[in-house]
């Protein structure tokens, strides 16, 4: 039986999502429009949760998952009058009787929209090989998962308590290293996770198919950060593709006299990473494969796709279908660079385009602006950043004559008593000398990421890098050379486009 | 007598003064054009050296001035073939026979040249009051100021070895704590010699003439580091104008019986500090009070000054003179904002403008760049920096309407183990939105200044606060929250443009 929400005068939002392009849009559109009626349907029982805490919070420095939440579900409820239903996965949308369909424990409910934003996500995806299915083997994409990681942590540290913000490498610290466990995947998760899980005593290795890890990086960024994870004694295994993870036969499993796991005892545990060279025993795998935009629901809505196989939206996240936005992990972005759309699933993106969907559809257009494929990360005490186009063959495709560079300066004056180094890979069309990408790393604290804020400026107006190498840079001793590292890069490609 | 020296067919690149804008630009005509002559005169022993390291070499993080210079003359001259003459004044300069007269220990030379920079920097003033002459009055503008200062200390400390990077509060830690001693002016130099005296165990008393200390910055960063100056015990005088130095009399100090001290003993000593409220006695004052262009020689020769007082050029640092350019803190600057001239002498403008002469000389003009009047101060534990226009009579005077906001955000997710806050002020103009001024302040290490870059370009770029609110910046929790402060206060802002 379907009962239908039939709606009063009043336009009514409906967003399908509530994390942080959902929840965004949501509380924007309250401030804009009071009267606004606004329903969110949520699958799960988390909302607006930071999902890039997670590694954190399984390397035990946020001690509760609860602490990632930024507004709770009763505050949206009754600070913000949002309609939100958690427990309610929407499993259909039809934009000609502009309604969705949702399922809860009250049976199925159809509710009529005036405005749809889709935020879906994006979901975790385990690589196309046999063994994915085992016992601890993991990923880590949804609050239960980070979940299911710590108490991974916990009963292998058999109750040991949790360290804090322990920076070391754990198995120098603790009696007995854990493990060995294997992470599968360079890339941020796998890299922050290869952190909390080392930081925690486990012997880590960590495989990737490409010859480096960070592979939307700079080559000198991801040397760097490898070099910084061997000395935490986190073992590489690069330009090696992961071939099946292997499994012990269920029926030992299952066989041990007692038990008090909570995972059903009769499936087969992961024992290995299997490699073309090697197979390497592990007791646990934890994935970090990428993700993929969820659009099932818009696919069968007939919402179309973009190049890059997430939602295609306008400049305002508007779908080929009217007023059925997208915003988020699961929708497209135009680059500020090329101009094209990309995927860049990342959380600034969610929350910036959720806003502005918010503000949309209570009457003011606003767009939300295009991405620069900005990314950070933290790898022990190492931080990097990169934003822009950085691959030759990707500048190329986008019509550019690619020119990097990579430099080492310091990151403080020499003559003070801190500081470290940073280093900066620059790259700019030869042509027109516009900067089209950078990557930068440096000793956590030295300040690779927060210099790349002035390159993300650079790129999204469009600066060349002889305007870049003019800017006027804040400079003292205790944070910089006189030319700021950024500065040092500028000149030295503005030295090379000049030749 | 008077030497000429009659050059060769190749081109002479005379350069008066050896710091930051001269050495730079000796340093970029010599990498530009192996056989140009190129002369410096230089009337000191110092050249190209860290003038901004200074307080921290009389606090005691850095051990000797030597590590201040960045190239020794020795460097130059013998690996860079520059034909460097300290000891050499210049006192005058004839434009219309292209020469300049040099007094060395050798008599007097006229030089004559084919390019000639000017690069004569700025020199602390000292405010119009009785006193200023006395013993234990200093200024801090020279690296033979730091050497008199540095001793000053280690007298006071009896010999007691200087901490390194002590950055707490030194009477806290020090058996006795030394002083008291006056700090005249709230600027950089008096909160940086603020806090190098505090730090080794002088009580501090700190005279500023305005309400606030750091006038440039908004008021919500004088505040910031105003507190934090109380909190590390050094006492402010705010809205305190300095009446008089008042000094012992001379007869007294020269009675002591013996006397092992560096300084004449018939001089008098400073006593006291007097203001219109108060009689505070100090054993010392550091004047900070600012700096003047040294404009004598230009203004001799006929050289035209700016409406700063400082020397007017144009986009390649010419002078209204032919060949003759003036970089560094001599000369004034357009301001990015406003495109009108400004002058704003710190290290990195004289060291680009500098390098911009050295490559115009040799046959390719370039133009070093506008100025933002960005800077940077690090106050103990506090990181400051302003940049643009953020005065509103300031922005008014330029044609712009201002308006402001300041926000106060975490500097690091809200649930990661470290971080603080950062307090940004932002201003823009009302009808075009263009964002003119930034003022940023946070604890040492929370990022304030990297994070000023981001504003810097906003500002060079002519960027509307809704563009910056849309900038795709690095986001990772141990970095920022989503919406990075630079962010955050442009979303505020920006809600007030669009009201």
């Amino acid at each position: 039986m379907r009962a239908i929400d039939y709606q009063s005068m009043t336009d009514t939002f409906v967003i399908v999502g509530g994390d942080a392009a959902g929840m965004a849009a949501a509380s924007k559109a309250r401030r804009e429009d009071p009267d606004l009626e606004i329903v969110v349907f949520e699958k799960g029982e988390w909302v607006s949760y930071g999902a890039c805490g997670l590694p954190y919070y399984v390397k035990g420095e946020i001690q509760s998952l609860e602490s990632l939440v930024s507004v709770t579900p009763e505050e949206f409820r009754e600070e913000r009058d949002i309609d939100l239903r958690t427990g309610h996965e929407v499993v259909e949308i039809d934009p000609d009787a502009r309604t969705v369909t949702a399922e809860g424990d009250g049976g199925e409910v159809v509710q009529p929209y005036d405005h749809l934003l889709l935020a879906t996500g994006a979901e975790a995806v385990a690589p196309p090989i046999d063994g994915t299915e085992l016992e601890g083997v993991y990923t880590l994409g949804s609050m239960s998962d980070g979940k299911e990681l710590r108490e991974y942590v916990a009963r292998a540290r058999d109750g040991e308590s949790f360290q804090q913000a322990d920076r070391g490498p754990a198995c120098r610290y603790l009696e007995d290293c854990s493990g060995p466990v294997g992470v599968v995947g360079g890339g941020y998760i796998g890299l922050e996770m290869a952190e909390a899980l080392a930081a925690n005593g486990f012997e880590v290795h960590l495989f990737q198919r490409s010859d480096r890890v960070l592979t939307g990086f700079s080559e000198a960024t991801s040397e760097a950060v490898a070099d910084h994870l061997r000395e935490r004694d986190v073992a590489l295994s690069l330009g090696s593709e992961v071939l099946e993870l292997a499994g012990s036969e269920a029926s030992e499993a299952s066989d041990g006299a007692s038990s008090d796991r909570t995972q059903s005892d009769d499936a087969a545990e992961v024992e290995a990473v299997v490699t073309a060279d090697d197979r390497v025993p592990v007791e646990m795998v934890l994935l970090g494969t990428g993700v993929r935009p969820r659009t099932g629901l818009a696919e069968d809505a007939g919402i179309e796709l973009g190049p890059t196989g997430a939602i295609a939206t306008d400049a305002y996240r508007e779908t080929n279908r009217p007023d059925v936005y997208a915003a988020g992990d699961c929708a497209e972005a135009t680059h500020v660079v090329t101009g094209e759309p990309t995927h860049v699933p990342l959380a600034l993106t969610a929350n910036r385009h959720g806003r502005a969907v918010g503000q949309t559809v209570t009457g003011t257009p606003v767009e939300g602006g295009g991405v620069a494929g900005t990314a950070a990360v933290k790898v022990f005490d190492v931080e990097a950043a990169r934003t822009g186009i950085l691959d030759h063959d990707e500048a190329r495709a986008a019509g550019f004559e690619p020119v990097s560079e990579t430099i080492t300066a310091k990151s403080r004056a020499g003559y003070y008593p801190e500081g470290g180094e940073v280093t900066i890979t620059l790259t700019a069309d030869r042509d027109s000398g516009r900067v089209l990408g950078a990557s930068l790393v440096s000793e956590y604290g030295e300040g690779a990421v927060h210099r790349s804020h002035a390159i993300v400026a650079a790129l999204t107006e469009g600066t060349t890098v002889s305007e870049l190498e003019n800017y006027d840079l804040a400079y003292a001793p205790p944070f910089n050379t006189t030319w700021d590292p950024v500065l040092v890069a500028a000149k030295v490609l503005g030295g090379d486009l000049r030749e």
